[in-house]
This record gives C-alpha cells, structure tokens and sequence, in this order.
C-alpha cells in the first residue's frame, strides 16, 4: 500500500481512466430487488406499461437485473467530461483537526453548476429521451439539485423541461428557480393548482409545505397527460443507481491506483441515489464474497425510513398514481417536518437497497439535524467547503468514526460521500447560526398512523 | 503542438507540478510600477509607514521590485493543495455552438467555496498576519467574493476577521453575509456608522449604494484604530498580483505540457488581482522579448477606468485616508451605477496593469451589462457552469473574438480567465431574464467632473 505522505491532497482521474461503463449491481443480488407492481392489478409492471412513463431504454435498464455493465454511450460520456471526474479528496485537515488515527476520505460530487452528483442520471435520461424522439421531460425535485441538474442536462441537448419543486424548498430557495430559469427550465412550486392531483393533496392538506411524493404525483400526470413527454426521477429507480454508479466506480479506480482499501463506506440517503451509486462496486465485492466493507447509509431523523420504517410495498407518491415498490418505507402519506435537507425528505428507499440492507448487506443511522449543521460548520472551516445539508449527514458520521478510532487507535480508512455544496441552502445555515433549528423527530404513534395506511400487498 | 482529440476537456496538474514560488512581473518590467506615495508627504510610502497598515513581509513583497520569484510558504501551498490547481478547461462545447475554428481554453478558478480566484492571495495575506502573531484583519468586498475568501483563510488560521461589504452587494446578495458567518467573519454594510469615515461619506451621500473604494477607507480605519490588526486588501496592489501569479503559473504549466501556445489571453478587469495574476507569466515572456501574445483587458462599460479614466496619482480609496497609486482612474469620488459585477466596481486599476497599458503592452475593451449577461448565459448552457458576472465579462469578449475567427477563418488560440462562479449572483441573472437591467455608462461631462477632482501630483 502506497504511504500516506504519497498520496495527493485531490485525486483526479486521468480522463482516460474514467468508466467506459456503469456497473448494475443488481447482477451480483441473489435476492434481486422486488419489481414495481401495477397499482391496479397488483402485478408486476411490464415493459409496455412503464414505457407510457418512461423512456423505453430507460424501461429496458430499470428492469434488466442481470447484465453486470452497461456501456455508457458516447455523448454521455463527453458530458461528464465537463465536470468529471470529480476529486476523491483525503481529508488530511479534518484528521488533523480531530486528531485522530483515522484516514478519511470523500468523493466530492458537488463541483459542477447544479450543485452535486445528480447531474450524472439527469444527462442519461435526457440523453435516452433525445433520442428517442420527445419534446421533453417532467420532473419533480425537492432540495433543487435535482432540477437544475435535469434543467442543465436538458439545455444541453435542446429539451423542454419541467420542475415541480417541493413547496418547502421553493420557498427556502428563491434562488434555484433562477438557476433552472437560466438553464430555460419551467418550475412550478408543488403542490400547484396545476394538475389534478395538486388540486385533491391542497384540498385535502391546505398550507402543506409538500414533500416528493406530492410533486412526484404532479409531474408524472403532467407527463401522461402530454403528447411527447415522459417522467424522468432523480432517485429511487433502479435505472438512477445505476447511472449513479459512475459515482463509486471512479471511487474505487482512484483507490486501487493508490492501493488503499476502505473499511467504512458511509453515504446520504434520501431516495438511494448517492448512497447506491456510491457504493456499488464496493457492493458488488461483498456479495461476491471478494472483500468486506461496513457499509452505512446515515438518514435524518426526521425522516427516518431505513431505521424506523417498515419493508412493504407501498406507493413511490402521495398521490398514488404511480406503481408500488418494495422498500424500506414511512408510509406515502408521511410528510416529515421541513427540515433543511429537502434531498432527503423522502418517504420510501431504493428498491435495490431496501433489500441489501434487509438482507444485511449494510447498516443504517439517523441524525439529527442541528447535530448535523455542527458537523458541517466544522467540516466548512477546515476543509474549504460548504457541505450541503443533505452531504453533511454523512460527514456527521465520518466525524463520529474518526472520533471513536481516537478512542480506539484503530487507524480505519473512512470514505464518504460529499454530495454536493450549501450555496443555495444559506437560509438553513441562517437558522442554525440564530439557533432556530427545528429537531423534531416523529413519535412512535404518529408513523403508527402512517403504516396503517399501507396498501395491503400480500 | 499535440492535435486537438488529444487535449482532455479538463487539464489538471498534478500536485507536484504545482507552482513552488510565485512569479513577480515587476522584475522583467523596465518602466518599473510608480510609487505609493504618502497623502500628507507626496513623497514615496517608506516600508515603515506601510507596516501601519500593512504585515511587514506584506509590505516587502509590495516594495519588491526585483526579485522575479518568491517562494511560496509550505502551509500557503498545502491550503492550495486543498482547491487547487484548478482546472484548465478546453471549452469543446461552446467551439462547436459558436462554429468557430478556434481554440478556447478557460482556467476555472470557481470550485472553491469561496467561488472565485480571491483565495490565492487571501490565504497568503492571512498566512503572513498570522506569522507576524496579529489577532485579526480588517477587509472590505464588493461582490462579496473577497470577504468570504478571507474569512475562509482566517477560519482556517484561526485569526479574527471583520470585513466591510459594499452595501449594494450586501442587499443583493443576502446570503454571502451568511457564508463569511459560517466562517465566523463580521460583517458590516458600508458605509457604515461604525467609522469616521463612513459617517462622513453618509452625510455627504445619504442613501448611496457604497463602493469598494468607500469600505476600503472604513477597512483601513478600523485596522489602524484597533492594536494587534492590519488591513488586507483583494485587489489592486502589487503583493496581491504576486499571489494571483499561481494562476497564470499554473495555466501556462498546463499549456506547456500539451504544447499551446495562446495568441490571446482576456481577462475581466476591475482592480486588476485576476487580470494580473493570469497573465503575469504571459507577460514576462512579452517583456523579455521571448514571445508575443495579445492581452486583453475587459472592463464594464458602466466603470471603465483603462479604456476613458486618465494615468494619474489618485487615491485607492473614496475617504482619501490611503496611499496615492499612479493608476488608470475614473477619480477616487467616482461612484459607478449599481452593475452587477460589484468585483469590477472600482474606480482605478492596479499600477503594474496601469503601467504596462500605457507602455503599450496590453489593451482594453469595455463591454455594456446586457451583453455581458447573455453571453453568461449562453456559456452556462453549453458549457454547463453558471459563471459570475464579473467572470462573464471576459466570456463576452472571448465569444466576439471566437466569433470574429469565424469570419476570418482563423484558428486563434484563446485562453481566457473564469474567475468564478455566479451561485451568490441571482438577482442579477433574475433582472437580466426580466428584462430589467440597466446599461448606463456614464457620460464624458460626469467623467470630467471627477477628473477635475483628481489630487495635484506633478
């Protein structure tokens, strides 16, 4: 193993060495995730069915859980030369500062314009929409990341495309609707009078602050209801991990070039994309039985669906209109308290980690939120970035392991997943520098209320 | 010259070829830059009298007109470890929009949190303050990005920092303040109540929007009133361009090693930190007769001080409580309309730029608003970086040019400075999609006034 004092602060891949394809770790699953089902027949989805929502080499990725790699296509891949290959960075003034035997490492998605790794699937399914022929694609987006990435991805090839983006965030926000303006996008706060499903969730829940599975609903009716048009997702799907795959592949190809083997391979987790797109390859070892990794995905509190969720079908939105997954889930209906980490105020899991966590594969943590802030102020000061809300989960642990090896002397190698930057989420930081944070976490009785509510798949 | 399909979009140094010492301009220049001279004396600034204001190794590298290179100090190159080199960027995508059979390469200087190229020398000034065993420093910023590169530098140093923030920036960017906060900067609006100064300029100008050279006066007031603090400034003076040389440096290393040799370099102008610290290598080749390249200096057209100020000792700030710079200037009471590029809102320019654009070995161009703010966001969509408008003014000279080759058929090689990035500059991409933005640029009889105002130095 090469010594410390040889590797870089940054890790930059040669261009040359980036992947030439994702990696679907679903290949090396034995128990595959479980496939969506027809929310009438309670059937699994077909191809034909997906394809009225989805691109259809989309459809083809999202249910192919046997092929290892897929060959990313030329025009992508001279997109993500642009901002890729994003800097796996040793964080060797963190370490310092905490003083600890620790080797810490994170792979830092956030330099490119929409802010973090999202823009990795957003040109992949604009691309397959392009080429298939359409006018343009919906979408929903919560923290905004995911929007201005599509808004970008869209620009670039020419595509119409529109944002229904989490009320809540709209609002905190004000300044990501412009960057999505600039990038010719159309954003309409959620839930909206715009679509039907809008109308019966504000009926129902006036003054809601929204959440994604609201603006999901809005932006697949959109997209159905609109000649040329298709729904594109930001997480969740099995098609986005995939995508997001380019994430732990240029991970682990920086770390082999330096012979350094992690022990802990932590990550955010809202829908999954960061954290499945992160630790696929390393994934993909495991369950081949090839090497070890402590895997963790850090939730927050608030939203707690790995830790405090049940595994069940259940709805992708609140409006039900989509098809059921099986996943780690609150109930389509839970609506966490706003809290600042709009990316991660989802109520379901990724299929595909649902059932690795289930099959305990990997392990999962919740944080709360002001104990997150303090994570990222500490982070900012030291290491010259400022972490997005959602990033800074999983720096809280990556801080938290560093300090128990102070304890133990164990020297660890920690990776983790810095997803993106704060620029856009400075009313958050407002609020924890005037000690206005909000923790509130749900009670027992209240997700209680909320899994009652689960559809009944037997 | 390697062909064209072998120059990756994206040219990274590795850490070991990062520049060891800084470059001086000074010492290749033959008409060396005109003094500072003393507002009381009119007689050149003695080291002891700047080390009032200044840190004394500050004070050395300002004075220092021979020396071609200063070794960079081991902890400043390990905080450029951190975020740089950055990248040299071929810009692919916008050749192939513009048509255009030239070359053009942008160094990028935005991914760091600070968002522009101010942290090359913020680290610097903050690093010899810390040296000297000062507890703090005193600023002042106008778009906001100098403040917050400062307060990054100090956070990381653990030296204090309050920082005077031109008012105008300050309402329209309302979450800069919030950065430089997460790094634990004081921020005050300026012109303030908190100076003499500032309470002198607000009687004289009550509801003035501020400029730079207003808070530069309160910054200096500040730091001499108070024991253990010295002030430090982003722009303008020659220790800064000293620093800002790591850009050039790193951009010529880069070119080198693929065998480009620019014909033009363009960079956006305001005191000239950027400009300067890009072309600084360029130019020494120029100097010593070795090469030729055409330099380009781009200013706003709403405050244009090489292209119709006059080549006069002028005082660097509007309180007249600063040295005198022989400087290309608009008159230190010049206060230009609110643009939005508060980075370029000064009313003079750097005595190195000043000198060699009078000794012909450079020129200028300003350019109107509107055009700027397209040409910004024609670049974000292709090129997929929303850029700081600031930055956006070399984009529009670098598109005409590009643009111009088109016609002539010439394959120009450009290479311009992309100074940072436009996240904390929304409300002005939002006036621009409005259609409210202004382009006044003032008339010769305004000029005239301010000119008139010039101090008498013979």
């Amino acid at each position: 193993m090469a010594q410390n004092n040889e590797i870089p602060y940054k890790i930059y891949l040669e261009e040359s060495e980036m992947p030439k394809a994702w990696y679907n770790v679903r290949a090396d699953m034995k128990n595959k995730p479980a496939p969506l089902l027809n929310p009438g027949t309670l059937q699994p989805m077909t191809a034909e069915e997906l394809s009225g929502v989805f691109c259809e080499e989309l459809v083809k990725q999202e249910l192919d859980n046997d092929t290892p790699f897929v060959e990313i296509p030329q025009e992508i891949r001279d997109f993500y030369k642009m901002y890729r290959p994003s800097p796996l960075v040793r964080a060797y003034c963190l370490e310092k500062q905490l003083g600890t035997p620790a080797k810490i490492y994170y792979k830092f998605e956030g330099n490119n314009t929409s802010g973090s790794h999202k823009l990795n699937s957003a040109i992949a399914q604009a691309y397959y929409a392009k080429n298939q022929g359409l006018k343009g694609v919906t979408t929903e987006t919560g923290a905004g990341q995911w929007g201005t990435a599509l808004s970008m991805a869209c620009a670039y090839l020419g595509l119409d495309c529109k944002v229904y983006m989490v009320k809540v965030s709209y609002e905190q926000k004000p300044f990501r609707r412009e960057v999505m303006r600039t990038y010719g996008a159309q954003v309409t706060p959620s839930p909206s009078e715009t679509t039907e499903v809008g109308r019966r969730i504000l009926a129902a829940h006036p003054g809601t602050t929204g959440s994604l599975g609201c603006a999901i609903s809005e932006a697949v009716e959109d997209a159905v209801t609109h000649e040329g048009y298709r729904y594109v997702l930001g997480s969740v799907l099995n098609q986005v991990l995939l995508h997001q795959s380019v994430i732990g592949l240029e991970t682990k190809i920086a770390l082999d070039k330096y012979g350094i083997k992690p022990d802990m391979i932590i990550g955010c987790a809202g829908g999954g994309s960061n954290l499945g797109g992160l630790i696929s390859p390393f994934m993909g070892e495991k369950l081949r039985g090839e090497a070890d990794y402590d895997i963790v995905a850090v939730e927050p509190a608030s939203c707690p669906s790995l830790t405090r969720g049940v595994y069940a079908y259940d709805f992708c939105d609140t409006g039900m209109v989509c098809p059921l997954a099986k996943m780690y889930t609150l109930g389509s209906n839970f609506i966490p308290a706003p809290n600042h980490a709009g990316g991660l105020r989802y109520h379901g899991m990724s299929s595909i980690l649902s059932q690795l966590y289930h099959d305990g594969y990997m392990r999962a943590v919740s944080v709360p939120q002001t104990a997150v802030f303090e994570a990222a102020e500490q982070f900012a000061r030291v290491e010259g970035i400022l972490p997005a809300p959602e990033s800074s989960h999983a720096i809280r642990v990556a801080i938290d392991e560093a300090l128990k090896c102070k304890e133990t002397g164990e020297e660890k190698t920690i990776v983790f997943g810095l997803t993106g930057t704060g620029y856009f989420d400075l009313v958050a930081y407002q609020k924890f520098h005037d000690g206005q944070m909000d923790d509130y976490i749900p009670t027992d009785d209240e997700l209680k209320t909320y899994f009652a509510q689960l559809p009944k798949v037997e």
